[in-house]
């Protein structure tokens, strides 16, 4: 048997887990990042948590035969280089590839965190039996994974599946790129929220309105689904509109069988489903580009899977980067 | 050596081209499609076009490996039948693949028209040397060719790089295909010209305020070129402008080497080209997201190199359609 490690490398948490190679999570550990002491303290921790999910089980060592890092930033994969990260400080230029092996004696790799998330869904969750399959995960931002012919696609520069940056609106809102009506703008976390209270200024009355200061797209969701809470309801529905609009443009272009959406949002559940199909089937009319829009299945699993996986693929399809 | 016969089969114009097995054309043909003739009628000409440019040369039959079509609207290609044209009557589920193979002896495939041309600009044209390229054609609609990985991005029904429908301003221009705020519906040559006369029916005044009823987009870029007139050099930078934040959104979501743009638009040149790259650079200033926009190189002809080559291909590497 042959034996895979997935590591998630988050803003907040940092989890590992061990799988084997039919993809049966066999160990798993979470610990905070602690990305305030800088890159030199968490690499330490993800060295502890690879030894801790393999020493929890009776796997051999030697038969743990790649890991991969699920990266939140740019990355050099071929060069296992780490380019910077914007949300966590002392990432600049890291060789997070060379220094595991060292530290590990194990073949490494590393990806963008949304890849690894992707291909986990792809690999075991909402995306199996797919061929062309585009995941959008709604968090603090908007980010994305594409699978194209049962391939990730990385783009030129492994920069591909920014769906955060796809405009919806020229002239729209102001995003936090710079640019006006990327469909971030309007339904990431943030912007929700924002977008609530925007309306709240502009005199609708809601329930929230007495907590303005601190509301999250949560509450937002929440104010929707359980209270009915009118304002509420309409920032979710339009939400699920822009993002519907944005899906049509995916179909249009790529025409794959599914869109997966990711990320905390989604546990707002059919509102937001039904008003995201209904504006895409809308613009889409033509049957050859309908697309199936369906919730992800495997939460925040997602990176971990898709990290041990890509792992098991790198070693196996001859890795981009293997210094060992 | 071996040969193949590229056929671009348009609504006006009927061309086809025999090429050798290095992209060489060594003749070409050209008649009107007399598409109001129904399916049979152009099928015969197609087939007359085909044995005219192999008869011209001293190419031996039995070395003409094989045909490809490129044709203008929605095929199954693994059956190569035509599912529907949308500007030509009587093409509704032609078997033309097999129609071909029985009337001049050689295998023969059907590919999108849209597909064809950005091939054969892939292969032999502004795409030279590209991993990833996308190829958008300004026309009376919009369409458009992916390349992903060095192979044409079909998605999953052959529908994808509708580029035309790509959502650019929600709640914008209607569109002919119903839905509000796609490029083409402000980018297309119809489009166009009528955005310039809407300009003059909100006042504006141009010279070419008195042929109002039959502007083409034509006259709208040669008032621009030419006269300098600022109405017309207002729609043009504005069609830049919406070209260059669709660009960009296609830019985030596929990280490509280079965009190509095609189509008699084109010819509009530095005016249209400036304000689309500015827009687009503007928008993604992530150096792993810029994305050289250059104008296409083979003109006409990209569509029956592509076709030539693209029957190479479905030869070479285990057809999907052949039916000899």
């Amino acid at each position: 048997m042959s034996y895979y490690v997935g590591v998630d490398l988050g803003g907040t948490n940092l989890r590992c887990a061990l799988f084997d190679e039919h993809r049966k999570m066999l160990a798993r550990s979470q610990c905070s990042t602690k990305a305030t002491e800088g890159s030199a303290a968490v690499i330490g921790r993800i060295v502890d948590g690879i030894n801790g999910v393999i020493a929890e089980t009776n796997v051999p060592r030697n038969e743990v035969l790649a890991i991969c890092v699920g990266v939140p930033g740019p990355i050099i994969q071929e060069q296992g280089l780490v380019t910077s990260t914007p949300n966590m400080p002392g990432w600049e230029n890291v060789e997070l590839g060379k220094i595991l092996i060292d530290r590990t004696g194990i073949t490494a790799f590393i990806e963008n965190d949304a890849n690894c998330a992707g291909w986990g869904e792809y690999v075991a969750g909402a995306g199996i039996g797919c061929r062309h399959m585009v995941m959008v995960t709604l968090g603090t931002g908007i980010g994305g994974a594409i699978i194209i012919d049962g391939k990730l696609h990385l783009g030129r520069d492994g920069a591909a599946g920014e769906l955060g940056h796809i405009c919806i609106k020229d002239g729209g809102r102001l995003c936090g790129c710079g640019a006006h009506g990327c469909i971030e703008a309007y339904a990431s976390a943030n912007s929700v929220a924002r977008r609530f209270v925007d309306l709240l200024d502009d005199g609708w009355h809601s329930p929230l309105g007495e907590s303005r200061d601190r509301i999250t797209s949560r509450d937002v969701f929440e104010a929707a689904e359980k209270l009915g809470d009118p304002v509420a309801m309409r920032i979710v529905e339009e939400t699920g509109h822009l993002l519907g609009v944005m899906a049509s443009s995916i179909a249009e272009l790529l025409n794959p069988d599914r869109c997966i959406v990711a990320g905390g949002m989604i546990q707002a559940g059919e509102i937001l489903f039904a008003s995201m199909r209904h504006t895409c089937l809308n613009r889409n009319k033509h049957p050859a580009r309908t697309m199936e829009i369906i919730p992800a299945a495997l939460g925040a699993d997602a990176g971990l899977v898709g990290a041990a996986d890509h792992a098991r693929l790198c070693l196996t399809t001859g890795a981009k980067f293997s210094y060992l």
